[in-house]
């Protein structure tokens, strides 16, 4: 059966089931998404305040066979936010769901609203001598619900995991309206099929996440920075193992760089300081977070000295402050507003098998070579086999260039991935952006489960038609 | 449409379809399960060598609508693995898929068929000087794929999650008979839903796991453990929230015991050496692991003086040895062959927020008090909130005298644990035990996407049959 578009009939009974505040202007910034790829629709935007709005919400769009898309903080980068085509949808946004409902630091827990931006459950967390370890670089603007939805990651996977693992319960209306109250404060809870995980990754196409029981951690007694110059990849990953075998899960975050990230800062934002004199070809960020008894800067140095002795370092900065701990990651945050700058032709978010890292950055950049003068910017969360793969014009080229390319490139980075065993979407979700990769690479029996349980849970079609599944 | 039940017909097809070695004897064991609760019946049972031979089964089952029970160790207890009534099953055992399929050291991953053995796992783990931390007291038993099937938990899930938590690919069959090849060796992959988590921990309902890529960790430096006497349960949690403020994620383990258990293995195992000389009401076994530069029995003294310090803790053991960390792990792990040889009433697997803990054992012992003379082996992860509250009879009487009261009193505790927003199945499951306890506590909209779910992926109702939801 097809879907409708929003309609005045629709639009009265919203407004009769829905306070006044809840209906906003569709500004501009709602219809766009970071990268500019897509212009988005919609017929009307909603900012439901309660659970009980949101239900409301659904059962009217349900019954009125109308497009739902839910939106968060509008920092995803595959489109999953942005209704292209089809007809009209009702936006909508969490925006006004987004208090802090309570903190348990005893049970290392807090409870969020999907409107919450990550930035303030962070500082909920700290206040209560907590931390919530998921950051990512939009953590200004992102929202919990939209972390949730697309299992953010970011730099502290490695020790923390990604959203899915640092979430224990959810609040969430199912595609007809009902409403699921699953914040369970619980570390074990064998209840029955794991609904959680299901709508958690699913981007809205299964229900909406309203609120979410998110799992702290103590925070660690001291913390540390170092950035490292290596002699490549693979001394890269041989470094991460000899770093958790000294200090175990005391390794927050180890990111992989490649010299044109240090380039593309002096080219595009000059302000920034450099590292190293020298750049290196390749170098690491490693954060440490450490118990008591132990120094940051001594056991990284440590690790420095026995890395140094087995040839895979040459070089390190070791951070004697706060402040130059700030420094040194201000370089790596600093190179995707680089990257935007400078303007890629196509970029990827990427995993590999670990052990498979050296060999697929060899051969991409080998395969790409073939097609055109380009310029790699490879980095990213080495110690999760998560690389952003990131291709730009020569320099002084423009990416308009190259537009025609941009698919034999993606086609090119993804076949790589693919025959190493990897996730052509690592960390970003698959969106509106990568539904044909997914069929092109995805396993099709799973692809079939996916749809029949698409059809299960919301069998009019209704929830944000188009994202990971074609419509 | 009604199942059928296994008949000579599809016994011929079967013998058709795979070799001779699959088809094995109905021993005894293979129908009984640990507590004795049910008799199990089959029709026939088969063990397949590969995920091919499995497809091939369930292929067939599918077609003439026979029910499949999986089978692993046969450890659960829960009666998951155990079809006391319905049509004759096919029980579908994977003791001949083994094999440790490869280890990735570099990568912290282990790949296992789901009729490898949790010891084997551990030691094939050790060999690569890796660990693989889920640990329960039927390792010697229980295979991975029961493990994954009931998401089992443990001593160790404080520090290092559940069998989900630890898990990052599957190989599986789908009722079908269609092979998922999911077995993925990726921290970061998003590309759609996530079914590998809706087959952990649906205990056999939605399709067989065969295979699964499984998480390894980092070997502690150096490991600790120590006993120590609290003044009770609020105690107990003050004491594990300042040990994760001094040792981070170092603590391991954390268990509460109270008095009754070493009053059990007085009187059921004398020989078992008791900790203290006199026996405290309640006390904690801790268990640390920590990275180089710490050492662990200092770590532990120095917890234990601030502990005395704060009045959380009277009395307390260090081991100096390994030999005496396993004297004190003898004490936890043989409580349960005490309260097997004492006999329960009544045995619950609950979960309760860790900040309830106090009130739920205060209020459910009030509540047992009035039902009868009852004795409480109380004890547990009680860092997961997570208790084995187990009711017996008094000394010197038998649990056939209270048999009428059996669900008078698992009804007690398990309205105490669901009024403190708690689980009646914190790490053993649904099975067939506790159908209808997930009807009574369980979310009612979970129930039916549940319902919806099973229909989607099963649509014959063939998996598992009774198991988790009603048939």
């Amino acid at each position: 059966m097809p879907l409708n578009p929003v309609d005045d009939a629709l639009i009265a009974k919203l407004r009769a089931a829905l306070p006044a505040p809840a209906f906003r202007n569709v500004s501009a910034g709602y219809l766009e998404e970071p990268r500019g790829r897509w212009a988005g629709q919609a017929g009307v935007l909603v900012a439901p305040q309660t659970v009980e709005e949101v239900s409301a919400l659904l059962q009217l769009a349900a019954e009125a066979r109308v497009p739902v898309v839910p939106y968060g903080g509008g920092t995803g980068l595959v489109g999953g936010q942005i209704a292209s085509d089809g007809p009209a949808p009702i936006l909508l946004s969490l925006e006004r769901m987004s208090r802090i409902r309570a903190v348990y630091p005893q049970e290392n827990i807090l409870i969020a609203e999907a409107g919450a931006i990550l930035a303030d459950v962070h500082a909920a967390a700290d206040e209560a001598d907590r931390l919530y370890p998921l950051t990512i670089a939009a953590k200004g603007s992102a929202r919990v619900g939209g972390l949730l939805a697309t299992n953010a990651g970011g730099v502290n996977v490695l020790r923390y995991g990604n959203a899915r693992d640092l979430c224990l319960g959810l609040e969430a209306v199912l595609p007809d309206g009902q409403v699921w109250h699953g914040l369970r404060r619980l570390r074990k809870d064998n209840m029955g099929y794991d609904l959680r995980n299901l709508l958690i990754g699913s981007e809205g196409t299964l229900g909406v996440i309203t609120a979410a029981a998110l799992m702290l951690h103590p925070k660690p007694a001291s913390e540390g920075t170092a950035m490292m110059s290596v002699t490549g990849p693979e001394a890269a990953l041989n470094l991460l193992a000899m770093a958790r075998d000294h200090l175990g899960e005391g390794i927050s975050a180890f990111e992989l760089m490649h010299r044109m990230g240090l380039d593309f800062l002096s080219e595009a934002l000059p302000d920034v300081k450099q590292p190293f004199e020298d750049k290196p070809e390749w170098m690491v960020l490693i954060d440490v977070g450490l118990a008591k008894g132990l120094d940051p800067a001594t056991a990284l140095e440590g690790l420095f000295s026995q890395a140094f002795e087995a040839g895979l370092v040459q070089d390190g900065i070791i951070a004697q402050s706060e402040a130059q701990r700030a420094e040194l990651w201000a370089v790596r945050e600093t190179i995707p507003e680089a990257n935007r700058r400078i303007g890629s032709v196509s970029s990827h978010d990427i995993s590999v098998p670990l052990s498979a890292i050296p060999e697929f950055i060899t051969k991409a950049n080998a395969s790409l070579a073939h097609l055109g003068p380009f310029r790699i910017n490879c980095f990213g969360h080495v110690g999760d086999g998560n690389l952003h793969y990131n291709v730009f014009p020569p320099k002084g080229g423009s990416r308009n260039t190259y537009t025609d390319l941009r698919d034999a490139i993606k086609r090119t980075v993804h076949d790589e991935v693919h025959a190493l065993g990897g996730s052509v979407s690592a960390e970003h979700g698959v969106g509106r952006l990568k539904v044909e990769d997914l069929e092109r690479y995805g396993d099709p029996v799973k692809l079939a489960a996916m749809r029949a349980l698409k059809q299960a849970l919301d069998p009019g079609g209704i929830m944000n038609p188009g994202a990971v599944l074609r419509r």
